[in-house]
């Protein structure tokens, strides 16, 4: 595509919720600024919503304002297209169209990145256009930038993140003021942290799908949803949550994306003991934090508002801006392969255990305990003991060991 | 610059000290995987070094070596040169007869950079070749691109860092150990954390360069190191560090980078409390984090390594490859406009204060302390008192006050 000879790039937006709103806004409040900046102007010239006639947060022209999304995409009067209606069809449809017709593509849309973002990867690539996600994976956290350009250099083995603000916010409330699981979720939701219905965040969906993207990224892999292990926090009791304190950890659902030596990755979401001095068990509330181990650069972490309309809005604009300037230019920014490699299942990735288990208070359980361990070769880091009357629960937390599912207390 | 036709970038390294021993060996450890993901190989054709017979750390080419820089800078198989030389001259003379040759520059200077940036970039964009500066800030963590690229769109209105390991590891040494400072200045004097002569380090001369170039990038403003008012830790005492504890704060040395709304800035480096629940309280040991507060982005953390050999050739490579990848595209990033903005003195800069005082202990001394603070209209927060036999220590905490100068401790 030739460099657009304007000043100007003219923004076509899918979606107007949110995100889509705060960015107007932002636009029309740093425009002028960034043009200085940078040489660019930004102008939005349409924008399809689901609905003519919904009132909306930020006042937008109605000339601007159609439900056809693909008259926008295809407009030309569009010279770039943000995509913020969420979900995978249309959006899948919309963002190939922009990109077949050579017009770069901004989107926030973690469920089409985690299911067919190497084929849209391919499509972007093969019309020398950008497809460019920040706002997917960490919200207003630079991440993806980062991982792609600052240490594309670097090998990466291992990125742990909280990437879901609404359960580290439950987790917090629990560990910092004792609320319960239920109530924690109660004010979450009051809050406007989590939805009504909680399942995509408190099961580990949204932390899965979003993993997915942060593994293809770092380690330049071909990774999807459904390669994610994924394990939520509603079993997680106040009693995990003290336990975890006085052995010296904090619960955390973390998304773990490990590469190993022999080609083969591992991606998966559960609760994890994080120990209390690791700079992931400070990330408080519905803050997010991706932790990075790099091969030569060492431990890196970068930590931020993970959703929220605002936050989302600002790396949607620092990838329109990043795209626009390559637009002028007639640039863009490669999104290098994704390689396939073996995915590891979960049966194959071996950690440290930490197990809640409620027994009856007589002489010779914990023996009997402590027996099943050893017989299946598993040693014991630390335990601690608790009665409750006619019963006694013991936690363990093991040393490494492989096959058992992470679990946050027993089932049976 | 027209496009350079192979896929192989040659690079021209002038000074081959730790980082550019470690960049040696990071392109020879990762090259076949940076060329398979960016199509870009690259080679280290030329090595500028002060003596040819010094030992090196990383086997070098004798061959490549030479002990004149502008050789390197004017070779015809050089093209793309990175300088890690540190100090102004002949570093600047260096990378100018580069940037006017249209070779891009790397540099991890930040020296240079925080003296003649300016100019220099003002070079840079005249002949419209890159100059990239990772590494100069904060080693290892992506901050310069991030807050360059991914935040340009952004009105950010502070950025407080702590870019300094040196001191952060006395400090958290004094804090977590309850080390004394010319102890815990030893030990990070034989861990290699700490020169002989600490003072550029320890006086805050270290953190104000790099606070000079982060103001530069965060608010597009002219700032350079003599802007920038700076007091070291040398000294805080164990009763700082405790009193601070005991009113729930951590002492940081934090470079603190502010914009207000009348178009002027602050930029300053001072030992602060900081409140032990925020992010970068918890940062520990030699670890660097800056912490940046934006319009809509909110708050965000970077954490990771602030210096070190491969920490740093990690910075250097992530700017290598970008510019490389530029290069084979004829392209460039902008470095934006530096426009000049009045820089506010520190007795315009308003904080609360922490003073820490040794008085007689006899009835009425209080009362005399309070009625100064008073008569200048100085509000106090909080205040803690231990005997000391004759004497006493009365420590404060102030509200919000202008003028007076951070004091660690009287100095009567």
């Amino acid at each position: 595509m030739p460099p657009v000879d304007s000043k100007t790039i003219r923004i076509g937006l899918l979606g107007c919720g949110n995100v889509g709103g705060a960015l107007i806004a932002l636009i029309e409040r740093n425009g002028d600024e960034i043009a200085t900046r940078t040489g660019v102007r930004l102008e939005i010239t349409r924008v399809a919503v689901r609905s003519l006639s919904k009132d909306r947060q930020v006042a937008v022209d109605p000339e601007l304002l159609t439900t056809d999304g693909l008259e926008v995409v295809a407009g030309r009067d569009v010279d770039l297209v943000v995509e913020l209606i969420g979900g995978i069809e249309p959006a899948r449809e919309f963002i190939t169209a922009a990109l077949e017709a050579g017009k770069p593509v901004v989107t926030g849309n973690k469920e089409l990145l985690a299911n067919v973002g190497a084929e849209l990867a391919a499509i972007a690539e093969a019309h020398g256009v950008d497809l460019l996600f920040e706002a997917a994976v960490a919200g207003g956290i630079p991440l993806v930038r980062p991982l792609r350009e600052s240490l594309v250099g670097e090998q990466i083995s291992r990125v742990m993140g909280i990437v879901n603000g609404t359960t580290n916010f439950i987790l917090s409330q629990m560990t910092e003021h004792g609320t319960g699981y239920a109530e924690a979720l109660a004010e979450a939701q009051s809050l406007g942290f989590a939805e009504r219905d909680p399942t995509a965040d408190v099961e580990g969906f949204d932390a899965a799908a979003k993993a997915a993207i942060i593994a293809s990224i770092a380690f330049g892999a071909r990774v999807v949803a459904g390669d994610v292990y994924h394990e939520g926090i509603s079993d997680i009791s106040g009693a995990d949550i003290s336990f975890a304190d006085r052995m010296g950890y904090r619960i955390k659902l973390l998304a773990i994306c490990e590469s190993f030596d022999d080609g083969s990755v591992a991606v998966r979401v559960h609760p994890a003991m994080v120990p209390a001095a690791h700079p992931l068990a400070a990330v408080s509330g519905s803050f997010n934090a991706v932790f990075v181990e790099g091969d030569a650069v060492g431990d890196l972490m970068f930590y931020g508002r993970g959703a929220g309309g605002s936050p989302s809005a600002s790396a949607v604009l620092g990838d329109v801006i990043d795209a626009a300037v390559n637009l002028r230019k007639g640039s863009h920014a490669s999104l290098g392969t994704f390689t396939r490699r073996r995915i590891r299942s979960i049966d194959e990735v071996s950690s440290a255990f930490y197990l809640n288990l409620e027994v009856a208070d007589e002489p010779g359980v914990l023996a009997a305990v402590a027996g099943a361990f050893g017989r299946h070769g598993v040693s014991i880091r630390s335990m601690e003991q608790d009665g409750l009357g006619d019963q006694a629960r013991i936690v363990f937390i093991t040393h490494e060991a492989g096959s058992p599912r992470f679990a946050p207390r027993s089932r049976s």
